[in-house]
C-alpha cells in the first residue's frame, strides 16, 4: 500500500504547541499525529492511528501467543459492583460519573476488575473452565487533577488489560509467569529498555505486583537498583532491618538541659557543643523526628496521626500516601495542634504517642526504629530534649511503615549492594490481585472435590497510548520523531525533489516496485513544494528509512537516508529496492 | 488458525435471556457472542468480537477504496463546540453529559459532527486541500428512553461515521456519490438486502439524505415504495398536491342546521342524510379536520397550535414530530383548551385559527387544502359546521405541513404509481449536511480567487453494532445462527465425535490440513460431551460449514454439513478440504 502526501490529512506545524511540556506531546501534535480535544483528550490523525495500530497488533499478537482471549467491555458501566468493591468511593475525583436520564448512576471505568470478575462469575462454575485470561483493548477514563504531558498522562486513553482467573495459587503463579513472559517479548518488539521493580500493589489490592519501567528523564517514577540486580519502584523499596538490641543494662533516659533547638540541625550542633561522646560526632541519625500528620478518611472524618523516623532522612510523600492508603495525608495544621494541647511543636517526644498513650494519637515508626534502639527526642516541653530514649522500654509504636525517603547508597534489601535511584516511566504492570475481587463479588468455582472454592486473580496492564508517548519520548532528535521500525507509521519515505517529469515518473516506479514487496510506503509526490520543506517534514515524521528521488533519478541512481543515523548513500535503483526489500536481520 | 472449543471462553445457554425481545438479541446472548452490562450496554465475548472485526475489516477496505481516511475521536467531548451549535441542548434528554472534577461540562458524543468540523479547520485553509473525506470507527453514546433490542437500539453501540468536505456544492455531490457507492458495496459484501430509501435529514439539518433500510419484520422504520422505484421513509414521504382552484364562483360558505355531530363518522352521516349531492356520497376526505396540538419549546415554553387535515386521515406522530422538530410535541390537554375559550372541542373551524387570526394560534395545513379547495369544517359554535368553506378566500394557514398518515395506495411524488408499506431497519444513512456546521464553527477555505468560501459537508453513518444484530435477526432458524460466510467467527467448524482416539487424530490433521489453507477453525475437541450436544452447540454457534468427524473417519469418511440447508454429505477427507478450501466462487 502507498499514500501520497499530497492526499495525506496531515499538517507539519513549525511551531510548538503552547501546552506542551514534554518532547513526545511537541512533536506528535507538530508532526500532526494527535491533536488535542480538551485537556488530556486527543484526537488521533491517521499517522497517529498507524503508529497506534502497529503497537495494538503486536499486543494482540503476543496476547494470544500467551494464550489470552480478547473480550471488550463497554466504557460506561453502572455503579453497582464498584460500590460492592468501595471503589466507587474509594476512587474519589479521580472517576468520571454521571447519571442516566433515569437518574441510575454510572461511571466511564478507569480500570475493570468488577466487570471481568462478573463476566467469568457469569459464565463459569467449575475448576475444570481454568486456567483462563482474558484481555481488552479499550479506552479508559480517569479524571486526572493535572492532564499533562501528552499521551503520557490523559484522561482518556487506550490501554490492554488483562485478567487471569485461577482455583490455586499455583495456577495464578503460572499464569502471572505466561504474561510477564509477554510483557518482555511485547517491549522487545516495541524497541522499548525496560526494568522490572517491584511495585506496590496500591489503590489495586493484592500481593506480588511489579512494574516494567522505561528508564527516561521526563518519567514520572523514582526507581532503585544495585549492581547486584535489585529493582524496585520507591514505593516498594524495604529498609534493611537493624537487629534488635537486648533492653537490660541500656542507659536511663535523660532530659537534657533547656534549649532553643527546634530543628534537627540545631539539635545536632547544640549536642555536639554540649554533649560530646566517645562513640563520634552526633548526626541526624541519632535523633528521632516525629511528624504529625492528618489523614481525611473516605468517612469525611479526619485523623491525627504520627509517624517516628531518624532525624536525618526526610518523609517521602509517595511512601506515605501508600502506607496510609485509601486515606489521604496532609501535614497537621494549626486546629490539629490546637485539639491536641500536649503536642509541643519542636519538642514532640514518643512517650505520649500511641493508641494507648495519653493523646491517644496513633504512631507508627520506621524500620530502623527496632526495639532497644536509643534515641534523642523531644521531652513534649518548650526547649527540653531528651536523650537515651529506647524504643520497647521508653516508648512503643502502633506498627512500622515505610514513610522515610530513600537514598542513593542505601543498601539494597536483598544484599545486592547499595543503590542507585533512577527515573522511569511506568509501561507495564503486571500483579497478582488474588481473591479480593473475587471474594467480594463472589465468584467460586467447583474443585475436585465438589467444593467451592474463590478464584484468584491476576491483572496485567499496559498503556498502548502511554507506549505510544514513550516510544515518541525515546525516539527523537532535534529534527523530530525516529520511529523503530516495527512501529513506524511506513516502512519507507519515498521523497521526489524538483520539478524534473522524469524524477517523479522514477519515483512512481520505485512505489510501485516498494507496494510489490508489501510494504507500505509514504510518497511526497508534492509538485510545487521545495526540497527543503519536504526534507523537513520527513525529519520530522520520522519514517526510519527514506529514498530521496532527485537529480539523479534520470541516470538511475536515487539516495538511501537513515533517519536516525542520517547517512545518505547515492545507490542504483534496483539496488535500492533490494535493500530496502531485505528481511530484517 | 484454529480455536479449540475446550479453550473458547463461552458457554452457551438452553434458556432465553429473559429481557431480550427480539431473535437477534436471543440469539447472541445464548450463543455465547454477547453479555448484558446494563440496558442497551453489552460486553463482547470472543466470539462476539470476531464478527464485529470482520465487519469492521469490510467497512475499512471500502472507505479507503473511496478514498477516505481513517481518523479516530474521543468519546468524551467538552461541552462548547455543541453548545456552539445549539445541540447541548436540542439532544434533550438523549445526551449523557458529566462533569469533570474542576466542573467543566462535557458530553458522551452521540455523533461528531462538531469535532470532525473543527479539526479540519484547525489544520486545513485551502480548497486545494479539498475533497476531504474523513472516517472513524468509534463507540458512540445515546442515553434512549428504552434501550431495547439488545443491539439494535443500545445506548453504547460503535459506528462507522464518515464525513466529507466540499468547496462546492457539485463537489459535495461527487464525495456524497462516492460514500454512497461504498455503502452499496459495503452492504452486498455483508450480505444484507437493502432498499434506499428519501429520508428526513431531522436532528442533524441539512438536504439531500438517504436511508440504507433492510426490510425486516422487527424494524422500526416504515418505509413506502412504489412498484415503479420509488422509495422513501415515511417521514420523508411528499404528498401529490392537488391543483389550485380559482376562487372566482365558487359558493358561498353555509353554515349547517345545529346537530350534534362532535367526529368525522357523524359528521359524514350527517351529511348524506341532510345534504345530498350530485357529486356522490360525502366522505371524511370532504371535511377538514382540525387538531390542538402543544409544542414545548427548547427554552421551556408552551405554545398551542394546530393542524389542518382531511378527515379520513389521521395525524402520524413521526411525520409531525419531525415538522416541529425541535419542539417536541403532544396533544393539547384541558388546560390548553381552558386558556382558548375560543376553541370549541368537536366544532373547531379554522377561521379563528393561524397568527394573525383573532387567536392567535400558528396553524399548518395539509398539502391537499390547497388554494380555492372546499371543506365541510367547525364553525367554531357547539354543534354547528359549515360547508363551503374555502381555502385562500375564507381563511389561511401559516404554512404546509406533511403530517397526515400516508396509506397504501397513496400516489408516489414521482408519478411511479401507488405505494405499499414495509418494515425496515435503519443500516446506512448518508446525506448532505450542507454548510450548517461550517457555517457556525467557521470552517472556510480560501478559493481560487482567494476569497473566504464556507465549506460544504457530507455526513456518512453505519451502525456497526446494530448492522451485526440486523444480520443475525436476518439469519437464524429455530436452532440457532447462520452467518453469511463473510462475517462467520469462524470459516469452518471441525466437529470430532465419540471416544474413539482414531476420531480426535483425524480430527487433529483435517484441522491442521485447514489451518494450513488459511483457514480459521473452529475445532470441538471436548471428548466428554455427546455428540447432541456438541450438534445443538454448532446450530446455536452458526458457522455456516460444518465438517462432522465420526465413526467413518477411520474408513477415511467424514461429513460435510451444510448449517444453512441442514444438508449432511459423507466425502473422502481429501475431498472435504478440497471442497471447503476451494476459493469461493
Amino acid at each position: 500500500m502507498s499514500t501520497r502526501l499530497s492526499q495525506l490529512f496531515v499538517r507539519t506545524l513549525r511551531e510548538d504547541p503552547s501546552d506542551a511540556e514534554v518532547t513526545s506531546h511537541r512533536l506528535l501534535v507538530r508532526a500532526g499525529y494527535i491533536r488535542r480535544q480538551a485537556p488530556g483528550v486527543f484526537a488521533w490523525l491517521p499517522l497517529g492511528l498507524r503508529v497506534k495500530a502497529k503497537i495494538e497488533a503486536i499486543i494482540r499478537e503476543e496476547m494470544a501467543a500467551a494464550g489470552a482471549q480478547e473480550v471488550h467491555f463497554p466504557a460506561l458501566l453502572p455503579r453497582e459492583p464498584y460500590e460492592a468493591t468501595g471503589r466507587w468511593t474509594e476512587y474519589g475525583e479521580g472517576m468520571f460519573r454521571l447519571q442516566d436520564r433515569k437518574g441510575a448512576d454510572y461511571l466511564l471505568a478507569p480500570t475493570h476488575e468488577e466487570a471481568f470478575t462478573l463476566l467469568v462469575k457469569d459464565l463459569y462454575s467449575s475448576y475444570k473452565d481454568l486456567p483462563l485470561t482474558l484481555f481488552q483493548i479499550q479506552d479508559k477514563y480517569r479524571d486526572e487533577a493535572r492532564p499533562r504531558a501528552g499521551l503520557l498522562r490523559g484522561r482518556e486513553f487506550t490501554m490492554k488489560d488483562a485478567y487471569s482467573f485461577d482455583a490455586s495459587d499455583a495456577g495464578l503463579d503460572a499464569s502471572y509467569q505466561l504474561q510477564r513472559d509477554a510483557y518482555e517479548r511485547i517491549f522487545a518488539r516495541l524497541g522499548l529498555p525496560y526494568v522490572i521493580v517491584k511495585a506496590d500493589a496500591g489503590a489495586m489490592g493484592g500481593s506480588k505486583s511489579e512494574e516494567f519501567l522505561h528508564p527516561m528523564e521526563a518519567g514520572e517514577d523514582t526507581f532503585v537498583r544495585s549492581a547486584g540486580g535489585y529493582a524496585a519502584n520507591v514505593e516498594a523499596f524495604t529498609t534493611v532491618v537493624p537487629d534488635e538490641i537486648p533492653l537490660d543494662g541500656l542507659p536511663e533516659a535523660t532530659p537534657l538541659e533547656p534549649h532553643d533547638t527546634p530543628t534537627i540541625e540545631t539539635l545536632v550542633a547544640y549536642l555536639n557543643a554540649s554533649e560530646p561522646r566517645d562513640a563520634g560526632e552526633w548526626t541526624g541519625g541519632d535523633t528521632l523526628k516525629n511528624v504529625i500528620l492528618a489523614l481525611r478518611h473516605l468517612d469525611g472524618t479526619r485523623e491525627v496521626v504520627a509517624v517516628g523516623l531518624p532525624g536525618d532522612r526526610d518523609v517521602d510523600m509517595k511512601r506515605l500516601e501508600v502506607a496510609f492508603y485509601p486515606a489521604e495525608v496532609e501535614a497537621a495544621g494549626e486546629g490539629d495542634f490546637a485539639k491536641n494541647p500536649l503536642l509541643v511543636k519542636g519538642y514532640i517526644g514518643p512517650q505520649i504517642l500511641g493508641s494507648e498513650s495519653e493523646t491517644g494519637i496513633r504512631y507508627y515508626v520506621d524500620p530502623r526504629v527496632v526495639s532497644g534502639s536509643s534515641w534523642v527526642t523531644g521531652a513534649n516541653t518548650q526547649g527540653v530534649h531528651v536523650k537515651g530514649l529506647v524504643m520497647g522500654r521508653d516508648f512503643t509504636a502502633d506498627g512500622v511503615y515505610e514513610v522515610a525517603q530513600v537514598r542513593e547508597g542505601d543498601p539494597a534489601p536483598d544484599g545486592s549492594g547499595p543503590i542507585e535511584t533512577a527515573r522511569g516511566m511506568e509501561i507495564g504492570h503486571v500483579f497478582q490481585l488474588g481473591r479480593k475481587y473475587a471474594e467480594i463479588l463472589g465468584l467460586k468455582v467447583l474443585d475436585e472435590n465438589g467444593k467451592q472454592v474463590t478464584v484468584t486473580m491476576g491483572s496485567y496492564g499496559i498503556g498502548v497510548t502511554r507506549i505510544l508517548a514513550v516510544i515518541a519520548e525515546s525516539n527523537n532528535d532535534e529534527k523530530g520523531l525516529v520511529w523503530p521500525a516495527n512501529v513506524a507509521p511506513f516502512d519507507v519515505h519515498v521523497v521526489a525533489t524538483g520539478k524534473d517529469a522524469v524524477v517523479y515518473e522514477v519515483a512512481e516506479e520505485l512505489v510501485s516496485a516498494l507496494e510489490g514487496a508489501r510494504l507500505d510506503v509514504l510518497f511526497d509526490d508534492r509538485p510545487k513544494v521545495s526540497p527543503g520543506v519536504k526534507f523537513g517534514d520527513a525529519e520530522l515524521l520520522g519514517v526510519p528509512k527514506i529514498v530521496i528521488v532527485g537529480r539523479s533519478a534520470a541516470e538511475g541512481v536515487v539516495e538511501l537516508w537513515d533517519r536516525a543515523t542520517g547517512e545518505r548513500t547515492p545507490v542504483p535503483i534496483a539496488e535500492a529496492v533490494a535493500s530496502l526489500t531485505a528481511p530484517v536481520s
